[in-house]
């Protein structure tokens, strides 16, 4: 009887540790599918509490989805507008992207797109129009301030991006948790260095002193 | 009647020409499987022509996938005994790495491993145990003469790989050899410089002004 009152009392509270769990889950291991049983059984409630909150999975996952979406992008929007360098500016973002690329690399998304194709379109038109262009600013203001090379956006993105990708997707097979995030923080800084000037490297150099 | 001539004046030279058809096959589009009848006709030649020379397809591909991997490290080892810095001695090793990577990089391999998994596993160990450890040499060295950056060799054998294997699988997208050529070289600069500290920094641009 215990479900029963889990049940009855805190719909809201279940609504919300369901979010909560999904969003660790995706931010650990990427999207990966899920049967509501599952998800019942977990949190001890029957699948009808959890569809008197949603009317499908799939409106589960876009909450979790467009709530990381959201997030990733107003922590990105918050760096730019912080009176930092654009090199500082660049540390800043690869904590967002280490945070979310589980959920947004490459491999994920295609998971998600072999389940629900309309949420996968949705977020690859988000990163596309909203995204990408905030990339391509910075980029285009680090050249003007001669601390990024002349390398072509598209070159960048997609070196970046195949690196990144790699990475996360072989966080299943590392230990812990800290030794993902100083392999991911060194193959990031070793692209950032990449694209920078040697003006731009000197700042780098200066930024990580402090951080090690 | 003229297969038959050109059969049994001259198998030397189909030998040769089947060999030099697949290397170019390979470096153009990496190892992709082919039947002995498309060969035949390609050729216009009998299969038996063929199996007077191999004794089996795998004979074939491993004539041609061997003396790419034996072409490959004699660059490589040539362009470590050239008296260059170790800075463009990278750039050289992007050159042959350029050509190679179509064969040798993962997708490829992946292909080669389905039909031919001997094969595959021989370059696997090549790669182990005679490529990998030379370019460890040479960023060992150039860590020693503060050229590059104190990255772990796995990162940046991990880095590189992945970006370039990305780019290489678009190949297929792009419409001319020369701007292939072009985006290969605009991402392995990218990711050399990535590796360099500044004083290694300058020594790439003085390099690649020359190019440029």
């Amino acid at each position: 009887m215990k479900n029963e009152i889990f049940i009855n009392n805190e719909p809201a509270k279940s609504e919300s540790e369901i979010i909560s769990y999904l969003n660790n889950q995706f931010i650990s291991y990427g999207f990966r599918n899920f049967s509501l049983d599952e998800l019942a059984s977990r949190f001890q409630i029957s699948k009808k509490t959890i569809y008197k909150r949603f009317e499908t999975k799939e409106e589960i996952i876009r909450t979790v989805i467009t709530q990381q979406l959201s997030d990733a992008y107003s922590n990105f929007i918050l760096a730019i507008q912080s009176r930092i360098t654009i090199v500082e500016m660049f540390v800043e973002l690869s904590k967002i992207i280490e945070k979310y690329y589980s959920v947004f690399n490459e491999a994920s998304l295609k998971n998600l797109e072999r389940y629900f194709p309309q949420l996968a379109i949705y977020i690859e038109q988000f990163r596309t129009n909203r995204i990408i262009p905030l990339v391509k600013i910075l980029l285009k203001l680090g050249r003007k301030k001669q601390l990024i090379l002349d390398i072509p956006d598209d070159i960048v993105i997609r070196v970046f991006n195949s690196a990144l990708s790699e990475i996360v997707q072989s966080k299943s097979k590392i230990e812990s948790q800290q030794s993902y995030e100083v392999l991911f923080r060194q193959a990031f800084n070793l692209l950032l260095n990449g694209i920078l000037t040697k003006k731009g490297k000197q700042i780098l150099i200066n930024k990580t002193k402090g951080i090690k």
